[in-house]
């Protein structure tokens, strides 16, 4: 079974509800039957959604992967609107002459399986029972999600990845990707990601889905579509911001300032207690839009998939994983990281290259934390520069 | 009204369930009638749950005023098994020929004001309607803590303090002390903590809150004694120990091992998504362990009144306030604590230094993260060691 639409009825929905679309971008999908799944079993029918930008050369090697983060979509780059820097989330990196040049490359960005921005998910319909998977959605792993996209390359017609990039859980799949099929990508692009979550990170994590499960509206996953823990997922929201910031640009930015908008009602919609600060403002805010565009039980299931993360899983050591890669690779850490803390993507990289791989370390001097990724343009930019012009 | 008891119905129940104390150990309380609040009005009665060890001496001048943390009790130490570290909170320290040395100082710990340990908090009884005054409890502010702490200190016939010494919130009440009340405090001993919290620390705070208040049991605060927020107080708590530790300390212990006891129930109730890590054991009952002895209120009040504290608040300017302190002073900064960065306790001693004070500085090189005042026995032993023993 293979298909390809333009705009699904839920992308509607979904692409209406984000205003982010415009005419100029499509959004497709493709469906395959069955996935094998690392932890056992198959899974299927499996839909992924995905974008592209620029066009596949003949030979078929010249596509670009763009793998994104917890939260994120195939929105990685908005033809319409290619000047702000909001208008997808890596947009300022693609296009014509840009970073990834969409004359040279043909970039993909898929919605990851298990995520609720087009692609198969908690909250797709289990055609078992016609009803939202729910806890039914089988506990999915990152080779899980890179299989999926692999099967969607092979569909596109790709031979060859010229590259695989990405930030947080997507650099834990560019990881993936270049371990479990080193002879299809070229060259790779793991940012603020390791080999595995460190304790402090799972803790983070599991807090948040805790939130979540705490919720009444949760009811064991079975909620109703618009009817779910709304007030669990802001709150996972409101800590998973403060992970992906750091001390330094909170200081930066909120310090000790009261709120200007003390109208946002927090999660939990009980009154303040006393006065308001700017930063809890703003964590209410970020908690509430999540809400408006993600699903709680895909929330779940990801970020497990990103605790869970070995790259060495199903090999003998940590070493042998690693030295299956064979693409040229870059890893950039970020100092303020407390998620992904820069010392360990510094020693994965020097790891790779103790086995006989060709790997650089790049580091990004930002105060923002994890998301500077998602926010330091020109120094990312200059980080990635020398990898996607060289050839090897 | 003055009132001094021996083990009030309240603190035998509390006792009986923690177990800790011996016949050897006395909880006294001491009641008086109003206290000015710093944020306006009078608030009353005010029961102060505390201990003492050691005898006041004539001139009513040796006594050392021991301030507890967040979640913290009376129980700084316990005659009865003195050599248990666990046995009070500052258990190695207290005691004959120890650091505070019973048979110089008489060392008194009491419980905050807004605590559930015997003092007068949101669990105990309104007068004025005979329930427990849950929401309608005042906003309590560090200061008003200590003062409270003061009327009793006034009660047992302590002309001066030899030191007051605290960590965290029990820091910002030693700093406290020395500003409001500089003529009365000899030496003061300032343990991981600020002249206020940072952004990043309110902001984690707030999240704990939030995830108390959206328990369905929380009922807007009015929910009857042990039937609380269980859920939601121990997912707090799981985030509060993950701020207390560090991401060092955490990959020692934990690293990514699997949970060797997956029987302790999850807050939520909800089964495990895939392997337990042990990270995520710990934090359960971590969790489940301070529902049994604390009050989800309490939580509340206290944790905001540590986000509310600025030492400068009521005075021209930081300067102007640190420039009454009076007291030898020791501030002590721990390397891996990420709640209160030691830079920022550097930079107050410094001032207060600048300022014409008499501050020293240290800092505890543990990766135990702020919770090592619990646990760096040798190293705290050794930092407050010089100022404990010198005479001004």
């Amino acid at each position: 079974m293979v298909a390809q639409v333009e705009y699904s009825t839920e992308l509607d929905t979904l692409n209406a509800r984000h205003s982010q679309h415009t005419p100029g971008n499509q959004v497709f999908t493709y469906t395959f039957d069955t996935l094998p799944l690392q932890r056992g079993g198959q899974f299927g029918p499996v839909t992924l959604a995905y974008e592209t930008w620029g066009a596949l050369n003949a030979e078929g090697d010249n596509a670009v992967l763009i793998t994104h983060a917890l939260t994120g979509n195939t929105h990685a780059h908005d033809a319409g609107c290619p000047d702000d820097p909001k208008g997808g989330w890596w947009n300022p990196f693609i296009g014509p002459g840009r970073l990834f040049d969409t004359e040279r490359y043909f970039v993909i960005c898929s919605n990851v399986l298990g995520g609720c921005a087009g692609s198969t998910g908690p909250a797709s319909l289990n055609p078992a029972t016609g009803r939202p998977y729910g806890m039914d959605f089988p506990l999915i792993t990152m080779r899980d999600i890179v299989r999926a996209q692999h099967a969607l390359i092979e569909h596109l017609g790709v031979s060859e990845l010229a590259m695989v990039a990405g930030g947080s859980i997507g650099g834990q799949q560019a990881l993936e990707w270049a371990v479990t099929y080193p002879e299809l990508v070229r060259k790779v692009v793991v940012i603020a990601a390791t080999a595995a979550l460190t304790a402090q990170a799972i803790a983070f994590n599991e807090v948040q889905r805790q939130a979540i499960m705490v919720d009444p509206l949760w009811q064991g996953g079975n909620y109703e579509p618009d009817q779910g823990p709304r007030a669990g997922l802001a709150i996972a929201r409101m800590l998973a911001m403060i992970t992906y910031q750091s001390e330094e640009a909170m200081e930066l930015r909120f310090a000790r300032k009261p709120a200007w908008n003390t109208t946002t009602p927090s999660p939990s919609g009980s009154p303040d207690l006393g006065r308001r600060f700017d930063v809890e403002s703003y964590l209410y805010h970020q908690g509430d839009i999540l809400t408006r565009r993600f699903d709680a039980n895909s929330y779940l299931y990801l970020s497990r998939a990103m605790d869970s993360y070995d790259v060495s899983e199903g090999y003998p050591s940590l070493d042998a994983a690693l030295r299956r890669i064979r693409s040229k690779a870059l890893f950039v850490g970020i100092r303020s990281d407390f998620l992904f803390p820069a010392a360990y993507i510094r020693e994965l990289a020097e790891k790779v290259c103790a086995l006989g791989g060709d790997a650089t370390y790049v580091e990004i001097d930002s105060p923002h934390g994890h998301d500077a990724f998602l926010k330091e343009w020109a120094q990312m930019a200059a980080a990635l520069q020398r990898i996607v012009a060289e050839e090897r």
